[in-house]
């Protein structure tokens, strides 16, 4: 709320449920300053549904006067989480902090606000913190990936490079999948993605690899293989873990959420080094 | 507006002019229902200014009664336009049919709209209908441009492959950008645009190749070679057009301007063959 010539001027959120919030305050005949209202840091959470996260949090929040609400936000394969209330006072304040201070201890592997306030800028910082470098091989995300990693600046310093190898010709050219295996498995196969990500790495001298493979529809599904699976592969030096999914949007609602997976593997990975510190 | 259960409802418009004018009508009291309001088609151009086309076509609105108005809705790198009035009736309708088939007609070489509803699927379909594919060589778009494209379901009758060569060492083994050219010209340069064109168009054996670099930002700009700068280039058979832009938004609108340019040059190349045919 602003004050400006005698006037109020209010500026309303686009999120339901604290525009609702704002209505019922001015319906009650309360024009209110910044001053009575208090909202926590927004932390924010990959790899861990809205529903789970919202069971799972639900004992904690019982610790909180009826003035503290929690608010949820799911995006996109996030949760993202804060606490309101209408009346900031210095006892608010302490026990929303003390919440959010717990709800962050327990479930710190899937915080990354921490590091970044979206998930391709806290993958950015822990990469630049441990010097680690990555390349990507993305059939059907067709670049999204890449595109949200150089969104980033100083994504030079770890993106070495990506492919889009949309042809099968593409994949085996420039990643040397065998044209035997495409054959057999398919090109949205786990074998397809597995060599997507080892072979980028291996060919572009990274850290990490990323493959991603699979049928972002409307059309290309098949019986066995339905529209919107997808499989994700993440190689590092000793290991490849390879995911399968069945995203059921439409074609760019797909290509987002494979996108969004990998990046959550990546800062899980990430994430995994860094608990290792000493 | 919807007239359901005895109850008026308005779906209101984020563009602001369209919203300014239905608070007009809601002002002057007069709850008005689909029938009075005529909208006419929406037709989108790229490769021109809004203000140059604004200027342009002036002296057709002229022969337009006042209660028609025109509508402008620029959109990175595209104009968008149409005609309305909240008097709907045969010699309004026939009135601007006449003038916006005027306009299509004067400056068809910018309208995108009878080959789809956004750029990215007008050069599809051209490309499908003339059996064309094309490769992209991106840096500094970072694959929002492959992105964009694959985002057309049925591309991958088009789409052969993409590069994102983030680092010179990639530009050098994939795409064959001599070392000595990037240390006397830089990565940012007219040559290493051409070249990256050119290129993946001859190593991937397409019809058509796109070449980016750039400065994104915010940082990596140099005296020389501001942030903002970069060099789209489009590789056909027989020529190579490269072209220099400085675009003065920030790295994300910098990433979407030289994409949508890339594709501007993409579909007036298209749009070129077209007027060709019998």
């Amino acid at each position: 709320m602003i004050r400006e010539q005698n006037k109020l001027i209010y500026v309303l959120p686009g999120v339901p449920k604290e525009t609702e919030f704002f209505w019922q305050q001015i319906k009650k005949g309360l024009p209110r300053g910044d001053a009575h209202f208090y909202r926590s840091e927004i932390v924010k959470f990959c790899g861990i549904g809205e529903s789970q996260f919202e069971m799972n949090i639900k004992p904690l929040l019982t610790e909180l006067p009826p003035s503290l609400k929690p608010a949820y936000l799911p995006s996109f394969g996030e949760v993202w989480f804060y606490l309101y209330s209408d009346q900031k006072n210095l006892d608010t304040v302490e026990r929303a902090e003390r919440v959010i201070q717990k709800i962050k201890d327990q479930y710190h592997q899937y915080l990354f606000t921490p590091f970044g306030d979206t998930l391709e800028e806290a993958c950015g910082q822990l990469l630049c913190r441990f010097h680690l470098t990555l390349s990507t091989a993305e059939s059907c995300t067709g670049g999204l990936l890449i595109h949200r990693l150089t969104n980033i600046s100083g994504s030079s310093q770890y993106v070495n490079r990506g492919y889009v190898v949309y042809s099968n010709k593409a994949k085996e050219n420039d990643l040397a999948i065998p044209e035997l295996i495409i054959q057999e498995k398919g090109a949205v196969s786990e074998e397809v993605a597995r060599l997507l990500a080892e072979h980028v790495r291996e060919k572009t001298g990274t850290d990490f690899g990323i493959g991603i493979t699979g049928i972002a529809g409307p059309t290309g599904g098949l019986e066995t293989k339905p529209v919107g699976l997808v499989y994700i592969a993440l190689a590092e030096e000793k290991q490849t873990l390879v995911r399968k999914h069945i995203f059921s949007g439409d074609r760019i609602v797909n290509k987002t959420f494979a996108s969004q997976f990998a990046l959550t593997y990546l800062f899980q990975a990430l994430r995994k080094k860094y608990e290792c510190l000493p």
